[in-house]
């Protein structure tokens, strides 16, 4: 039966015209194995960012409703190539702007949020053996304003279309084959995952495999919409995204990621009293930056070290901000560690298998690798050490779950 | 009391970030002198012949609609620049797409027409204090597509949204200062005209003087807008195209435009009938050639001679067209000359002094230059001479019409 499929392609997917013809015979090949196709773009190779130097020589801190209008010309210049680049194969492509066809979002310029896509034109072409091309990345807001998703968007938009289209799968394209077991640049015996569950990816993409945007992740994983990720560059499977109960093979561990661009703050001797974790962090949160591991300990005579990682270009930010609060909390002193790496092991079969992070332990025991924090969750453990010893830990690691062979299933 | 001036700025105005800070200086200064001001842009320098070459490249006849989609990401961005740079300097600028503001065309692609421009939002906006930034050159037709207006549209946008608003002027700015007497490059006396009739700008307009858009100045006549044509890149007062019944200082001789980018089609003795025009010409125009002057002469035993001027890049396909029709009517040869210029004379004072066309032809006559086509209009002369007497016959025009002094008024 013939499928829907939601097609997404990044920056360098469609980075030249050679790229956008490549992404027409990708169309035209889907479209001759009898499917219906919904094709959404990101602008090309580096267009967004030179869009950006543009509005930086006129303002460093530049009016948001004018950024959004502005950036968002990137997409609806290859959407419409790519259209071209059909029609002239035969294929009826028609190039629309996510503002022509009403996709909703919330008012934040520059980081918006779809509330709402209306698909009865979509469908409808499709119907008419349309193939709709799409600008991913962008929306409108309630004054009729252009919004922007922000970073990786484009994503976002494919899997909220893929949702509200029903459609079989939604595949997102990008530079490489799919997802790895672990960072093929850190461990060279990394290897092609077949199948990972929606959780897996969340926790993947979470600690440093950023292959898929993890606001797409949640989304699809929400409504149990399957994704595939694959290479636009090379031919091959991927690797599919989906609900766990439809995955055959059940391995312990999955994948093993790793991420070395974020920096460790302590603050020391607080008091331990209840509410005190929201008086350290509610401060940062303000401040806007993303706290990752947090670890708490109590420590001597009632006081506790709080320990949390943020993104090593907030650290800075993060320590005046944590010195004084420190300072009203009578607390003592903050201590900033940016020579750190977190290392997380992620698997679904971790429920039913105990004794994972034991072997974990043990692993990086045998290789001298001494561990700063340790925080787990119910299908991943990790743990942060110093930066020098990721790749050691990471080769260790995949080498004592065996992720380099393939499951039986 | 506060005027409303619709100020609308071309391509080589926004080429940069340089110039679009100066036009923002322009619009600055406009509202401290306590004026209203609504602008409209085209895109950025080069940028549209950029994106026609990256739709070529996919293909040489791209889709039209598609086409629409691409080139007007043009304006786009220059809009959204020229509002940074105005909420820099302090004012509410605030950018929009014609879409965004449904300014509707008809449905023909790359030469659309405007059909209505809704104005209530801009109103509530300038209102506000708001100056809105307009994308020039397009709109949208009734489903909801992007159109483009074509070559030099974005004047026709800044007429239709001045006439819309009840502007009390429309400003064109370009790189030149305004509306000559003859060309500056063909005749170094050349001098600034302060004013000009909408009736002698068209006649300028059609016959070589490209400063404005025909349809502009026939769009701004026919609703009685004054419009001023200026330089973005020096100050000046420009020209004020108006009503003719406005303009105090009456010359019988305005200016004299000259091109030399037509050429001449003859068709030898054909059945001197009624309809025999029609019959020549239609075929032309269905081949969406037009057709500029036409001469047609009673020659021996009542067959004709039928003469006529097109752009010389049609002149090969009407020779072809011509040598069929020739053939269908039993006509004779069919000559084609590509060595001619049109001189034409234009003044709205002709109308009461007689002997403007014999002093034009003794001036001629003096500088021995031949004439071989003529044709008039109420306030204008044209004459079809040879490409190499072009400068010369300009020169003793101009001189012999005292255009290079200022009338007393």
């Amino acid at each position: 039966m013939a499928k829907l499929i939601v097609k997404k392609f990044g920056g360098t997917s469609v980075a030249d015209v050679v790229r956008i013809e490549a992404v027409a015979d990708n169309v035209e090949a889907e479209i001759k194995r009898g499917n219906k196709v919904t094709v959404v773009l990101s602008a090309m190779g580096k267009s967004t960012d030179e869009l950006i130097q543009l509005a930086k020589s006129i303002n460093p801190e530049p009016d948001l409703r004018e950024y959004d209008a502005l950036v968002s010309t990137g997409e609806q210049i290859s959407v419409a190539l790519l259209a071209m680049a059909l029609l002239k194969r035969g294929i009826k492509g028609k190039s629309y702007t996510a503002y022509q066809l009403g996709i909703r979002t919330n008012a934040s310029h520059a980081r918006a949020r779809i509330l709402e896509v209306e698909v009865s034109k979509i469908t409808s072409e499709l119907n008419a053996g349309i193939v709709p091309v799409i600008t991913g990345f962008q929306g409108m807001n309630d004054q009729g304003d252009i919004t922007t998703l922000g970073r990786g968007g484009s994503d976002t938009t494919g899997v909220a279309l893929a949702v509200a289209l029903k459609a079989d799968e939604c595949q997102i394209y990008t530079d490489v084959d799919g997802v790895f077991t672990t960072d093929p640049r850190v461990y060279e015996k990394a290897r092609l995952l077949k199948n990972v569950s929606f959780e897996e990816m969340l926790e993947l993409s979470s600690s440093g495999a950023k292959v898929l945007q993890l606001r797409a992740v949640e989304y699809a994983s929400k409504y149990s919409l399957p994704l595939r990720v694959l290479s636009s560059f090379n031919n091959g499977e991927g690797t599919l995204v989906q609900e766990e109960k439809n995955i055959m093979e059940r391995p312990v561990v999955s994948g093993i990621s790793s991420i070395d661009t974020e920096a460790k703050l302590t603050i020391r001797g607080v008091p331990d009293l209840p509410g005190i974790a929201a008086k350290i962090l509610s401060p940062i949160s303000d401040a806007e930056i993303e706290v990752d591991v947090i670890v708490q300990n109590i420590s001597a005579e009632n006081n506790t070290d709080f320990t949390f990682t943020v993104d090593i270009n907030d650290a800075k930010q993060a320590q005046e901000i944590l010195t004084e609060t420190s300072k009203s909390l009578g607390g003592g002193s903050v201590e900033v560690d940016e020579d750190i790496a977190k290392i997380s092991v992620v698997g679904r079969g971790m429920r039913a298998h105990a004794g994972v992070a034991s072997k974990m332990f043990q692993a990086l025991a045998l290789n001298e690798i001494n561990i700063l924090m340790i925080t787990t969750s119910e299908i991943k453990i990790s743990v942060v050490i110093k930066k020098s010893e990721m790749a050691r830990a990471v080769k260790s690691l995949h080498d004592t779950f065996d992720l380099d062979k393939e499951l039986d299933t």
